[in-house]
């Protein structure tokens, strides 16, 4: 099958709607239009089969993440999304694997009514790379580097969840359908991660610095932490933990899954203390838990403070890829 | 090495000095501002190891093609080059390798002042993608489907040769150094092919339709017709051939490489009679060799005639990564 008739599933089965779009899906390259009072944000994003995902992952689910990864880098700008590029690298010219992703890439796209413009099928080991574009009012996207001593750090939803379904895919030669209801929970954390979008929306001119958890709760606050040439203080005792996860694993396995395993798409943000009210009820209207996590300090580097208020031992590394 | 060091190596070798851009390369996503009276351009191409370039390929060519590729797409649109990132995916955290594709991207970037904004690095089979951005005056780009009954199609510089080069790497054990200087001319535009990017503004409002040849012209001309809802005509002897592709093939090679050879990365377009002695007198100005190639017609396809204007039967296929 040539790459015509790939490029032809994915177009059926993704949204092209926006009147923002003047040249789509089909010509050399898409044509779109910033609105007026705008700036652009762009962002990047390769999934790896074996690297990023199990090898045995749903067509259907990478579909949803390649989109969901680059999603959370956009909401942690605040940026509100609008369309995206796919390029899809594929061992064989496979429609059936080509059609499930498609449409767990649009499923995932119409929450936020974002179009695929265009992209590139080419043959190789199976990866992806999506970019996603989004728009956020002149100058307010939110950076890694406003972080100011004194402001606390919050976190959404809870951590490790994604890390635990990992683990649980891994330690087990079960198929992902036969676990418990428990695991599968954490296991769709894993495969189908909810950006964080609307919640990084609400935190445009409330939060001082905002990144997505990706790497891990330690590294990513350490990019924070150093973008703002200041410190991070964390309570262990503090982070978000889901009912499936103390369900599934013991305290110890808890807090390092928290603390250092990859993929929750959660966000981290520092907030100054007067814009906290207003915060958790922006949150709290939208349904997203927060949790206060921590605080800036002066001191560098990212510290996590045990239930005495003691410094643990940490090592500064998150999830590297190149591990 | 850890992926924020290979980062770093892409930073320091690439540009980042243009005004327009707002956040760039290290926080979750760019921000950029798109000029008023400006739509925005985007295409992305994905290059795989042993597919789209010969695996002992240099890393200074792979980063120049990498970006060349994509700005031949933006050229086809009239846009001009504005923005990227690169999505790299490397088998192991290889500095080196790292460096010299850097290098070689930057190359080109600087010709036309494009900055790299983003990106991400994972672990994998090694294939780059890059996406561009660029910019086109409001509702001018040039489509596919333009080309009107009766205009007359047009290619840019010379057809085939980077087919050729291809050709004389597969066909020769020896190290690309030691071939002769006509096959390192033609191993040239295979490895470090120069995208039309000015030629490509000049037909902003002269030509109807324009395609970078990329797949193969007879494949490429085939989507200009088919979105045109026309037909083409070339001839086979109109069609620009070098010097080196005449003293290295003979004539039956050289025409099957200029009618289905990929990679050419020149200009196809169609263009109203019109507008012909403009073009031709914009296109001097800069250089650029553009050779008339046949005609639009009503009957649907591409069709080849021999130099006794009788149509050569032809596949309609160009090149396709899934074959």
């Amino acid at each position: 099958m040539a790459e015509f008739n790939l490029i032809e599933i994915i177009k059926q089965h993704t949204r092209q709607t926006r009147a923002d779009v003047r040249i789509g899906i089909g010509d050399d390259a898409a044509v779109v239009c910033v609105p007026l009072g705008h700036e652009l944000v762009v962002c990047t994003d390769t999934l790896v089969s074996g690297v990023h995902f199990p090898v045995a992952t749903d067509a259907a689910d990478i579909g949803w993440k390649s989109l969901a990864v680059n999603l959370s880098d956009l909401a942690a700008m605040g940026a509100t999304p609008a369309w995206a590029t796919l390029a899809m690298t594929l061992p064989t010219a496979d429609a059936q694997f080509v059609e499930y992703f498609a449409k767990g890439f649009a499923e995932l796209a119409a929450t936020y009514e974002l179009d695929l413009i265009g992209g590139d099928t080419t043959r190789g080991p199976l990866s992806i790379t999506v970019t996603t574009h989004g728009l956020v009012p002149n100058g307010k996207a939110i950076q890694r580097r406003g972080a100011n001593v004194g402001d606390a750090v919050y976190a959404t939803g809870t951590l490790g969840d994604a890390a635990g379904g990992l683990r649980i895919l891994q330690s087990t030669d079960m198929d992902a359908r036969n676990v418990s209801t428990l695991a599968q929970t954490l296991i769709a954390r894993l495969n189908r991660p909810i950006p964080r979008v609307d919640a990084g929306i609400a935190l445009l001119d409330l939060a001082s610095a905002c990144i997505d958890i990706s790497d891990g709760l330690l590294a990513d606050l350490g990019h924070v932490a150093a973008s703002s040439s200041a410190g991070i203080e964390i309570g262990e005792d503090c982070l978000p933990l889901s009912t499936a996860m103390a369900e599934s694993f013991n305290a110890e396995t808890c807090r390092e899954l928290q603390i250092c395993g990859g993929d929750d798409y959660e966000l981290a943000f520092t907030i100054a203390e007067t814009n906290v009210e207003a915060m958790r009820g922006a949150m709290e209207k939208l349904g997203c838990r927060v949790s206060r996590i921590g605080r800036v300090i002066e001191e560098a580097g990212v510290h996590v403070l045990d239930r005495n208020g003691q410094r643990r031992p940490t090592t500064d590394k998150g999830w590297d890829h190149f591990k």
